[in-house]
């Protein structure tokens, strides 16, 4: 349709799919691409369709959209998701778009920007459904058909004072079966658990797991509603958090897009600084057995790095196994996928070999007064054990999971006893290799 | 109150404050005293404090409460919740139960229990509102109106041909706002999400946090209905599969409670297989290091354990670190709790010590044919490498936290890097202790 610019058949394509499957194959094509479909439709449908989008696919969407559309439909959006976006934009470009937003949506959006990262306010949306105190029922039923449209909930509807301060809380099942001429105030519950806006996103979520509520309001430090937070947004930071903890367990600083979409450049650099920083721990470990080594005989060098070795090969598998486990568990890889993740991770294990390596040969002559030809068999060593750590971290799970069982089964010090075992193998093939059996 | 079987301080305690702080509070109680408090409430009270506690909770009451008074809880519960509780309950107690809980309740027990484990049918709850294809509003909302007491959420409402397969859907929002003489049939929804019942609930979490639904439609093989899951369940799977992930991972079998609930000999038993497993891989590395050893140096035996000596501290230091920072990571760790969680860990990390240095006793004299003085040298070391591994597993990233850090930083294979430098020091001096200079 794309090739031939036919018009009809991409409108006709946003239109009768389900606007998540939709979002599915249009988050396959590339930003530019994926716009021309979609400015065939409705703004209110592209709205629909984007949200069920990755983030990382509805920035790069809005990067190369043209901004008289954009605007538009950044101001149909969820307040929370078009906030999202434009916190990911460059600031240049977010200052263009703000000046054809119109006033309302621009005052909410320079609000909502300003919340600090993962509190309440940066993940509430304003559009709530509120009502004053003192109205009757069939008052309310009115107003809420009203609010209705442009709401995101009106399951639960907040009383509002005259101050905005929250009051009450009646959900839209007892405001439906209550007698028509009661007065809201009389019949609301009082109890309301609210968060306040700057409180961590992970204590939001932990008390509206506890309560079970489809939303929870965002009050300000004068107990005035300023948003709420609904059960979906809340779903995506459990796992968000979920995600961030395993990473950070693994030793990888956690990544901001999923694992398939953030740049390869980047995992290299999110790894690679904990690895650095454990191999010189575990160069510590060799200064320490160095003190100890009971002769000075010529094989016993090698055992100052077997240490630096076994870890290196260890903690790599570990982060790649973390990164595949993860990635399996929220659902994101396809079977098809598995050639591309080994090939990243190959890429990746090279890479972080390479820097390791360095380190390792180095501290091997300087550190440790090596000859060259003795601190190149600690090189080689710790650049064949990361990039194998690496491969066997994201094969075995795979293996696993195509055998039909738990991915997670293969654990990260699973990983780390199987890579010693050849760890050591490699070590000494590679001292034969390029020192020869001389030292027996 | 408990003590001077105060009857109306009871009754006000469960009908004045919140249920969910009311649950909190019962929870610190013995199960008979919590079932003591709750009996003096009505039962639709008793059902609502009940939902807020964990399962763990709810099994210790229900294994000591009266039967009479337990039935007709039980009769009152949600399906899912109630299934949850007897599922967890010894057979007998089951079968003097059913008896007395009436008939149509007793068939839905039935049927729910004979779902396979962490499947859709196993989770969803048969409270789920729906009507037939072709009444109008009007007449859906008089239906609502008397099935709303007791439905689990009446905000999407299911519509039913007369086989009671899913045809189409409506929220509660598109039948209030629209005309009062539409019939539903024109008017519904007809691409209806669903889940089989037999599917893994990791699905059923993925589709419905895809399509940001409160709640997913479960059908049968015929597309019958048979109920619902909701966005409540499904923040409790995700936590749960990622706290499962997570254990894995570090290489703890999962556990069914949570940890703090978890027996002392429960935890032990999860840990020490997968340790006992991990020590015999390191017991092959030190047996290919034995064959790679360049000289029969008799300061040389202490190498060949060094992989089992590293890896025994780490792997302990790991599973505890995930242990803790999961917990955590779950809210159920409050400041007070530091001091138990370490003395907890304390205990497993003596009881995993002994079986491991055991293990390494006894590979090392026989495996190994090292004297039994040189034997001890490495099962003494392993036995403090491990308690060492379980202490700081559990009190860094306590430490973590208690400076304002993410626990999570203190990972895993920091942990083990850290117990490495520490191990090696432990190591040689017990060969001191034990053997003395001699060997040098």
């Amino acid at each position: 349709m794309l090739r031939e610019n036919d018009a009809q058949g991409m409108t006709e394509f946003c239109r009768a799919l389900h606007a998540a499957v939709a979002a599915e194959i249009l988050e396959a094509l590339e930003g530019r691409d994926a716009w021309t479909v979609l400015s065939h439709s409705q703004v209110p449908r592209q709205v629909k369709i984007l949200r069920y989008m990755s983030l990382h696919s509805q920035v790069e969407i809005v990067q190369v959209a043209d901004r008289e559309p954009l605007s538009r439909l950044l101001e149909e959006m969820a307040p929370d998701d078009r906030v999202d976006i434009l916190s990911r934009l460059d600031r240049d470009r977010v200052e263009q778009l703000l000046p054809l937003i119109a006033q309302a949506e621009r005052n909410d959006i320079r609000r909502l920007l300003s919340y600090a990262e993962d509190s309440a306010g940066s993940i509430m949306t304003t559009e709530y459904a509120s009502l004053p105190l003192d109205i009757t029922v069939s008052e309310a039923l009115e107003q809420l058909r009203q609010q209705a449209p442009d709401r995101e909930t009106i399951y639960y509807v907040y009383l509002l004072d005259d101050q905005r301060q929250l009051r009450g809380l009646l959900s839209l099942r007892e405001i439906l079966f209550a007698a028509l001429d009661a007065v809201l105030t009389d019949i609301m519950r009082r109890d309301v658990v609210s968060v306040p806006v700057d409180a961590d996103q992970e204590f939001v979520a932990r008390q509206l797991a506890r309560y079970n509520f489809i939303a929870i309001p965002v009050v300000d430090s004068n107990d005035r509603l300023v948003g709420i937070v609904t059960h979906d947004d809340i779903l995506d930071v459990v796992q968000e958090e979920a995600t961030e903890d395993a990473h950070r367990l693994g030793a990888i600083e956690p990544l901001e897009d999923s694992y398939l979409e953030t740049e390869l450049l980047t995992i290299a650099w999110k790894r690679g600084g904990w690895l650095l920083f454990l191999a010189v721990v575990a160069l510590f470990t060799a200064e320490l057995l160095d003190m100890f080594r009971p002769t000075s005989d010529s094989a016993d060098w090698m055992i100052l790095f077997l240490p630096l070795v076994l870890a290196s090969g260890g903690n790599a598998g570990s982060q790649s196994a973390t990164l595949v486990i993860r990635t399996i568990a929220l659902g994101e890889v396809v079977r098809q996928q598995g050639a591309k993740l080994a090939r990243r991770e190959l890429l990746i294990g090279g890479m972080l070999g390479l820097a390791l390596a360095s380190v390792g040969f180095l501290a091997a002559h300087w550190w440790f007064e090596l000859s060259w030809i003795r601190a190149s068999v600690v090189g080689v060593t710790v650049f064949l054990v990361v990039l194998l750590g690496t491969i066997c971290g994201v094969l075995l799970p795979l293996l696993f999971r195509w055998c039909g069982m738990d991915p997670a089964l293969m654990s990260n010090p699973l990983i780390a006893a199987l890579i010693d075992v050849v760890g050591v193998a490699i070590y000494y093939g590679v001292r034969v290799l390029i020192v020869g059996e001389a030292s027996h």
